[in-house]
C-alpha cells in the first residue's frame, strides 16, 4: 500500500535576478522589476512530497521527525532569512525559483533516505509556483 | 533540467447551466440550483501549468510576461466580468466548468508557445475544481 | 464573560452594476467592467459576527443551529445561485456588495434574536470585502 | 474529452496513534506527541478526484449530487465528529492519516461508480497531507 | 505611535461537549454531533493581538521571542495534542471554544507583560471563530 | 448608511533589521535572524480599510479605481520589488513592518480623500500581521 505524503515548510529570503552573461539592458528586459538593483524578497512555501509503502505496524510512510530534521537542517538552515545571491549555491546560477527548487531537490535527495523523494514544489508568491521532480 | 511552472489568475463571470436538448424537468434534475432561470456567478481561479527546460543563462523556464500576455489577452479579456452563456464559445456547449477548462486549454495551446502547456486547472468555488490536460 | 462568535457561509450569485438614474456613459465610468451588459458573478463569503454572555452551563454564546437556520433560511435561500438584479430587494437599489451587506444585516437583525448581531462582513472576491454593523 | 474533477469536504475527528505490537517506549518514540494517552484531534480536509469523459449534452463529468451522496453517506457519516480509535475500521490498524486515506479510497471505490476514482487526498493539518490512488 | 500586532499559532486537540448538569437528552439537543460519546477534534488556529507604542530605536512593539515563549510555554505546551476534557482547566467548565478562548486570554494576561494584550481569537474550524478581549 | 470597505494588495520587498544606535551584539539579540547581514525578504499583503456613507445612487462607498490609483501609484510603486533599507523613508527608521504600516497609512492619508481612511493592515508572513490606524 503506497501512499504519498506532502509536508509544507515556510521560509523567507531575498534575491535579485541578474545574469552576468547578459547586458544591463537585457537583464532589465528579461527580469523586469526582479532585476531592481538592491533586490527584493519573498515568503517561500516549500512542499516536499515523498512516497513509500505504509508500514503495517506503525501505519506510517516514514518518520516525520527525520524528514523535518533533513529539511530544517539542510534547507531552511541554509536559505531562511538569507540573501540568496551571496550564497555559494548561486555563485554561478541565477537565484530564480526554478533553480532554487532544483537545488533543494538535490539537497534532499542526498540527505533524506527514509522514503522516496517524489517532488519539490516551491511557491514564490500566492500566484506563482514551481515544481521539480529530478531528472 | 525540466521544471513545471504554475501561475494563478483570477476572474469573475456568470453562467446558467441549461441544455436545450433536455426538457425543462430534466434540466432541473441534472443541474439543480445551477439551472435557476436568471443565472448565477463565480470567482474563478485559473491555474496554468507549463513545463520546459530551465535556460542555463536566465535560470527560467519561460518569460512570465509572455504567459501573462497570452492569458490576459486571450482568456481573461474574453471571459472576465462576462456572462458565459451569451459568448460564441458557448453557443453550442453548456458553460460548465468542465467545458470552460477545455476551451481555455485550447486557446492557450494556440496562443502560447514559449513552453509546453501541461494543464489547465479551474477552481469554480473553494470546494470544486476541474483539470484538463488535452487529448 | 462576553465572547464574539463569527461564522462563515458561502454562496454564489450574479449581478450587473447599473444605475437607472445615470446615463449609459456615466454607468460605464462609475462601474467599469461591472457594468458589462449581461452581468457577471461572484462566490461570496459571508461572515456573521454575534456576541453575548457565555452561558455558564453550556459554555456557549448561542445555539449555532439557530444561527444556521436563520442564515440558511433567510439569506442563502434568498440569494444563493440567484441573479441579484431580478430580486425584489434590488428593485430600487443597485446590487453592490455595500448594499447587499446592509440588506443581509437587516434580515438577520429581524430573524435572529439568540445573540446580539454585531456585524456582517461580505467578501466579494479574495481582494475585496465590505462590513456593515447597522446604524 | 477527459476531465478531472476534485471536490473538497471537511470533517473533524480525534485519534490517538498507538500500536499495540510496540512497547510503550517505542510508541512514544515513533509517534511523539501523537501518542499522548487521551488522544487529540484534527479538522481533516478530504479531496476526492474523479475523472471521466465530459458528456456532450450535459457538459459534465458526472452528477455531483451522486458524489456528494457517496461521500456524505459513506465517509463523513462514518468519520465526522468521531474518535477514530473506537471504530471497527481501526480495530486492527493504527488510525494514521495514511491508513485513513486508503480506507476512504476503498469505501469510495465500492460506493461510487459514476466516474473513475483517481485519488483521495487528505489534509491532516495545514502543513501535512496524504494521497492514495489505489494499488 | 501605537501599532497592533497579531501573531498566529496552530495546535491540535480533542474535546467532547457534555455538561454534567444537563440530562443526556438535553446534551444531545444542545451539542448535537459535538456530544458524540468518544469525542472528536480540531486543528485550532490561535491569533493573539497585542498593542503598544513602537519603540523609536528598534521600530518594534515588543520582542516576538518573548511573546512566542509565553504562548509556546503556557498555552501550546498545555493544550497541543491534548484531550481538553481531562485537563484541570475544564474540570468544571465545558471545553467549548468560547471557554477555551477566555482561558487562553487569562493565561496570557498573567504571563505576558511586554505589550498590552488586546484580544485572543480562536478558529475552531475554517468556518467558526471566537474572540475574547477580557472583561 | 455607513459601510467599511477593505481592499487587499500584494507586493514583495526585502529588508534587514538593524539599528545603528545599537551595538552589533544588541542588534543580534533584538532582531535575531532578521539581522542577518545581507537581508531577507517577504511577500507583504496590504489591506486598506476605508469607510463612508453609501451613495444612494451608485450604491458605493467610493470609486475603487481612485483607491487603486493611490495605492498603486504611491505605495506599490514605491515599495514593490524594492530593498526597503535603501529607501529615503527608512534613512532614519528601521524598516520593521510596524514602521512600514505607519508610513503607508500616512502616505494614503495624504493621497486618498474619497473616503475616510480607517486602517492599514500589513501581513509580513502568514503568521504575523500589523495594524495602524493613525494617532
Amino acid at each position: 500500500m503506497k501512499v504519498h505524503l506532502t509536508r509544507r515548510y515556510l521560509f523567507s529570503a531575498s534575491h535579485r535576478l541578474h545574469c552576468d552573461a547578459l547586458s544591463e539592458e537585457a537583464n532589465r528586459t528579461v527580469y523586469g522589476k526582479c532585476n531592481n538593483p538592491h533586490g527584493h524578497g519573498h515568503n517561500y512555501a516549500l512542499e516536499v512530497t515523498v512516497s513509500g509503502q505504509v508500514n503495517s505496524n506503525t501505519g506510517m510512510v516514514c518518520d516525520l521527525v527525520e524528514l523535518d530534521e533533513a529539511v530544517h537542517g539542510e534547507v531552511l538552515g541554509r536559505f531562511d532569512h538569507m540573501n540568496l545571491n551571496v550564497l555559494e549555491e548561486f555563485s554561478r546560477a541565477v537565484p530564480t525559483t526554478e533553480n532554487l527548487s532544483a537545488i533543494i531537490f538535490e539537497i534532499l535527495k542526498q540527505n533524506f533516505g527514509a522514503a522516496h523523494l517524489e517532488k519539490v514544489r516551491l511557491e514564490e508568491t500566492a500566484m506563482n509556483s514551481f515544481e521539480y521532480c529530478g531528472t
